[in-house]
């Protein structure tokens, strides 16, 4: 299998499939092919029809969008659990994945994936405010009723829902929102998971800086440079 | 099973599912809360976390999320074929139904579904074409590589791709945006599907009209006021 992604730094949407992909073992090629290259869409469209990342090609199937990435694999290895075991449960976890994937565009416009800075908190604006409200809402009640002795969103075991809001728990860490005492802890278990801080070392290591990511923010910190490496 | 929607005339994401599930003859009932009313978001809380439709409860389970709905129908009942057979089209087509779940944002702003009137063409910005002219490729290429006799994206059986793309084709139809015989035809297959011609029938009859939804844009065409009914 080979996994083709962009940025470390920045592609939220290709750390996904990736954090499943670590999460239940499996072996695969790993393509970066930075964004905003000069030959980035070239290189891209060799493999993806819509031309975006990530990815994945497994023999003759090619499946190209996040979600769909994810989904084709918990089709092909049932045992891993990618979702959740239990009708109600694994209907929470894919309710909870779906509600992320198709929107918090507040969230997701305002405060771009980027892992190797801190910003000053943005204007939380009412749209901002409730993206917030409504993921620390999911993460509260999801764990409350699923989540047993932690530290997932499902227990023990890190799930498809917790790679769908992954990203999402590195933006309110890296905008300094300010959250309930159990939302950071959510977010410091996403920042604990083995994989994760894997791909953030990797990130740090990227020769890649696109200063268009950052404009118009105010960078309190550099991870990157502190050595984070 | 219940299954909790939004107004036919301009609910999308309800239609998804519901499309869906009278392909595979589920027997189920549905409730329509209106959108825009006084006692709306009490009426949707009562099933919806996130308070939005549709929802659909199955006994203990509650899904709410169109796409999530539409995967949790596809798990409970691998025999209907919600998804295409085999590891290729099957992937394929999960990787068009997420690309339309999370993106096309510039269609879904300049071009909200409303099954009644015939708007006059937006005006056609670089986002907006680029959506048209990607959604008649993912048309175009399913079909030809997948679609066999036709006359849907996998062939002759009504799939979850087809679900997720019928709102999409009434946008193109009803907001007069010119595409390709061979998009027009694809957008007539889905007009001459029984379930959809029901749902919109149904809209027809509805007693709410929202102007909001309509705000800026210039009807060409009443299809409801005309005798739609």
């Amino acid at each position: 299998m080979q996994l083709i992604i962009a940025n470390k730094l920045y592609s939220s949407w290709s750390m996904r499939p990736w954090l499943v992909m670590r999460a239940i073992g499996l072996d695969f090629e790993e393509t970066v092919t930075p964004l905003r290259q000069p030959d980035t869409a070239e290189r891209i469209r060799v493999f993806s029809p819509s031309g975006r990342v990530p990815v994945l090609i497994d023999g003759e199937v090619t499946v190209w969008e996040s979600l769909a990435i994810i989904c084709y694999l918990a089709d092909k290895f049932p045992d891993q659990q990618i979702w959740p075991n239990g009708a109600v449960a694994r209907a929470h976890a894919m309710s909870i994945a779906m509600e992320m994937h198709g929107g918090f565009q507040a969230l997701r416009q305002a405060c771009p994936m980027n892992l190797g800075k801190r910003f000053a908190a943005p204007t939380m604006g009412d749209d901002l405010k409730a993206n917030v409200a409504r993921i620390e809402q999911i993460w509260r009640e999801t764990r409350a009723r699923f989540g047993g002795d932690g530290p997932y969103l499902f227990g023990t075991r890190f799930s498809a829902a917790d790679a769908m809001f992954a990203p999402v728990a590195t933006r309110i860490d890296s905008y300094s929102i300010p959250v309930a005492a159990d939302t950071r802890a959510y977010i410091d278990t996403i920042y604990a998971n083995p994989h994760f801080a894997q791909w953030r070392t990797a990130a740090f290591k990227e020769p890649w800086h696109i200063p268009a990511f950052e404009e118009g923010l105010e960078v309190i910190e550099d991870l990157k440079g502190a050595g984070g490496t």
